[in-house]
């Protein structure tokens, strides 16, 4: 995938969570209250570690070292401790925040078509490339944008009655 | 499901997918092509239809006749034909629209508690209350916002090379 095509979804993430969760009642965005369970406070929490540990220091890695430098292995669960009090707006900022210097910085790469073909070694998953990494980013977004979207609906999974058999969102 | 608490989503999901959707490239958000694969085109003319079809009018009928007078069938495929040849960005407008319209309207229905358990005849589901019909208006656009989420995803699915065992957005 291309930086500029990437980009094109990577900014819209921040202003679309802002839309969906801002100013929401906690009924609706609170912690999932389990590792396996998450809210739309832990994905949003989640979400600013990827930009802090993941996408961009990967890319960095892959730039400079190649596959000769395992990824460091991401921590899925560090948003449970670490942004434990804060508030939903404030973390809605923090990611808006980092996502921009993200894509400061990815533009600042001036990533060619040539290394986008660059490899970069997986801690599991092997050998991957640097197009396969900002594909990745852009649909790990979607991913959790899906997610926000279910645990907020199975919140009204009784409210339904009935209709829940036509609504697949409730069936995950 | 209380109004008010409706309306805090309902009133969401306008700028949530203009955030989302708005001037992005075609080439992620056209028409599925087929009327069991929708894409972000088809998912945005299927929402239109709701406003003008299905919500409002349905609050309507329970409103005035109970469960006597069955709800009119809900037409799943009318956005195939409806809205061929319009932009995206046009339909983002008129699902706006129609949105602030009805979230009006339902404010001036002015549904107090009890009429919450007002019933309703569903055509095929039996049996329904007035408060289930709103939880379940505000379940089906998180439901439609996963469905974008995951049509966008999947239009990188070979893109994402072996991360793809991480991403169960592209596994559904």
């Amino acid at each position: 995938m291309k930086p500029d095509a990437a980009i094109g979804v990577l900014e819209r993430t921040p202003p679309t969570l802002r839309a969906l969760l801002g100013g929401l009642s906690d009924d609706l965005t609170s912690a999932g209250g389990h590792e396996e369970e998450w809210g739309p406070f832990d994905v949003v929490g989640h979400l600013i570690f990827g930009e802090e540990t993941d996408w961009i220091p990967r890319a960095g890695i892959i730039l400079e070292h190649g596959d000769s430098r395992p990824f460091v292995p991401f921590d899925r669960f560090a948003q449970f401790q670490r942004f434990k009090g804060r508030s939903l707006d404030d973390l809605l900022n923090e990611f808006e925040r980092a996502r921009d210097r993200n894509v400061q910085t990815l533009r600042e790469m001036k990533i060619s078509a040539d290394q986008l073909k660059l490899r970069g070694m997986h801690p599991e998953l092997g050998r991957v490339t640097l197009g396969q990494l900002l594909a990745t980013w852009v649909v790990h977004d979607l991913n959790h944008i899906g997610q926000i979207a279910e645990a907020m609906a199975k919140r009204y999974d009784a409210a339904v009655g009935p209709w829940k058999a036509y609504l697949p969102i409730l069936d995950r």
